[in-house]
């Protein structure tokens, strides 16, 4: 199985924790296009998804699936998305397509986090191969920068980037998170940063893993 | 003295802190614009201010005070700015003007947080007399304060407000926020929650307060 096949694969292998008559959680990337894909098939069975980004809201509504907004719901079964990095215990990095934020607050409304991924995401440390998004205020970028640098990253910003919020992105370099939970409340605690791509406070329940033996669940 | 007068000989005390050829941070409300009427008699010996709103922005321009952006200044000496609440420890509940999230910002540029209020912001207990507000995601809102509520607080939607960042505020009344420091760090780990109200984390350094009796000051 080449990448894509094997997104394809654990996108349709997540199908299984969709509950009938629930609204689902669908984040947002590459692999949750292939998700939303498959959930098609399930539109008469459920009631509806609640979208972390346009993109994912546009290709739901193509499926003929029903998108309610976050305010809306007093919370979810299930929230399925990818993830950049994932170690394992199930925490990950997010936030290569700037969709953080909106990720972060729908997580949050789920009761169990279903990540789908190809075996390329699977790593040792977070940190490791993809570097740490975070979402700032624009007017706080060189204060958070230094920041950044005083806990030993390596801060870039990506230009020519505006989340769906209206801030930017910086994404640090040689990080290298050995305790995640720590630094996702550290990073928290800095002014003006928004939100930061580890996602280990809510950390992901069941893993579907797209490898090239087929696809491996991981609970 | 009234109320207007306090803020005002609380103002005038603090041009004591502006050192000449700096950059000073200043914040924004009512009595900030009296702080900001004071320094512009001192407008030929400061290099300029970074400021936490454009209403401050356009009152220190019409001082004909030069003003930087946060972004091409690396720290500041002092930050002066208000307090909705102060308790004896200088922790501070900010926001009541809706600029919390770039008076976060400006603050955590400078060494020093110089605090002006009267005498009615003294309380012992942070949430004594007003209710925190928190500056959160528009999608977020009930999301957020459900959170708030399972962590005793009565959120409160302040409808017609949006922020400088295009977000909203909730007021979160019934707050007896024991342990400011924690309760700040808990509140950066909520999804959906841009900037807290409790400035505990960053405290204030000096406390310049107007009274019946004349000016204070604690250090």
């Amino acid at each position: 199985m080449n990448q894509l096949e094997m997104k394809k694969a654990a996108a349709q292998a997540a199908l299984q924790f969709v509950k009938p008559d629930t609204i689902v959680g669908v984040g947002s990337g590459s692999t949750v296009n292939c998700f939303i894909e498959a959930l098609g098939s399930l539109r008469h069975q459920i009631k509806g998804a609640v979208a972390a980004s346009k993109a994912s809201e546009q290709l739901l509504v193509r499926q003929g699936i029903e998108v309610f907004s976050a305010n809306d719901v007093s919370g979810l079964d299930i929230y399925v998305d990818g993830a950049d990095e994932i170690n394992p215990q199930k925490m990950m990095i997010k936030g290569g397509g700037a969709a953080l934020t909106r990720e972060k607050i729908v997580a949050s409304l789920a009761k169990n986090f279903i990540c789908i991924v190809d075996e390329s995401k699977l790593v040792d440390v977070l940190g490791s191969t993809f570097p740490l998004p975070v979402e700032v205020i624009p007017m706080a970028r060189s204060q958070v920068a230094r920041k950044l640098v005083a806990l030993g990253g390596s801060p870039e910003w990506r230009e020519n980037v505006v989340t769906d919020n209206g801030n930017i992105i910086l994404d640090v370099h040689n990080f290298k998170i050995m305790n995640p939970v720590e630094m996702e409340k550290n990073l928290n605690n800095i002014a003006g940063i928004v939100t930061n791509g580890i996602f280990a406070l809510n950390s992901a329940a069941t893993v579907v893993v797209g490898t090239a033996e087929g696809t491996k669940i991981i609970r």
